[in-house]
């Protein structure tokens, strides 16, 4: 994926006063700026971090930022979907045959957990959502629209949203007490080990009623 | 169980100048500042709670919380090991009939986490873990030697601390969704329908190998 292909704000914010053009102000300003929110929220948290370090890492001038993404819980918002953007393709493990669904999921998420590059950024939104309340909303909404919805589409199963968070849930916890507490055996464990024991509990999950 | 009672730091501790004596330092200032304690690091989390603001809150000299408890860390751990207290029980839950151990392990823990003055506690603990290395080692510790070794030697199943951790990862990331982020509809189902769906799920890992 692009950072400026992805994300609901690709339009610019017109609202408040215009962006003064500046020589930083080219074609690639906007990609620079969410690059810069994306790296600064990881490493900062959602507290710490403002529109002027986000403008200062990015080399522009605060009201670029504000031009293209509004408030500094949309620049939020903006850079969480681009954290995210692997984890979206969740939905599409689960479509295809009922048989095999659940490891699949597991096997998709834990693809993304054990490859730093994607799983320091989530870990970082999972403690500002666990610490700031404007952080925890973006992010649900965020879960519940790209990710958790769309895969209840793919189940044909009663209650199927409740399914899905069900399974999210469960890889979330084992996440928790392996990435985040580093709680032995289970920070250790294979993979593989893993996914054999919670992929029939996620196929039970997604798929029997 | 009564404060004074429980916990590792039970013995005055000797290390660093001795605790100055003075009006406030009567048979109850142990469980005054262990109580204070309890409620500046579920409110503040590990990193905003200091020795002094815990003196403070108990109406004592800050080097009486030394002379009782230690480090900043160490009162800490008395804290957690209150706050905890309730989810201590959860190997007894455990302990019986393999038939239905895993509906009783579930409904322990909601019947914990459904309770707010149990649960808000918990889950700054929780925070705190997420956001400082520090309270992380301390609360993994805590679980580890207090609750996931004692359920293991409960269990009868191949690696039986992997498996409780598995079971106890379930149940942490359903909270996190139903009282963290509070997720619909995983924040407003009925708690049997959730037993319904994990208990099996527990079952399983606590129980087949």
């Amino acid at each position: 994926m692009t950072p400026a292909s992805s994300g609901p704000a690709t339009g610019p914010r017109k609202r408040g006063r215009p962006a003064r053009t500046s020589a930083s102000d080219g074609p690639g300003a906007r990609d620079r700026i969410l690059a810069a929110a994306r790296n600064e929220f990881a490493e900062r948290g959602y507290d710490k971090t403002s529109i002027r370090g986000i403008a200062k890492t990015a080399e522009v001038d605060p009201a670029l930022v504000h031009h293209y993404f509004g408030t500094k819980e949309q620049v939020f918002e903006a850079a969480i979907e681009l954290i995210f953007a692997p984890a979206m393709a969740a939905p599409d493990a689960v479509h295809g045959s009922r048989e095999g669904a659940g490891e699949r999921m597991a096997r998709f998420m834990f693809g993304i957990w054990e490859n730093p590059v994607s799983r320091l950024p989530l870990l970082a939104v999972m403690r500002s959502a666990l610490t700031n309340e404007t952080a925890s909303v973006v992010l649900r909404g965020m879960i519940e629209r790209r990710v958790l919805l769309r895969m209840a589409d793919e189940l044909d199963v009663p209650n199927p949203e409740f399914r899905a968070q069900l399974a999210a849930g469960h890889l979330i916890g084992i996440a928790m007490l392996r990435y985040v507490i580093r709680m032995e055996p289970m920070a250790s464990a294979e993979v593989d080990d893993i996914v054999t024991m919670v992929g029939p509990t996620l196929q039970r999950y997604l798929t029997e009623s």
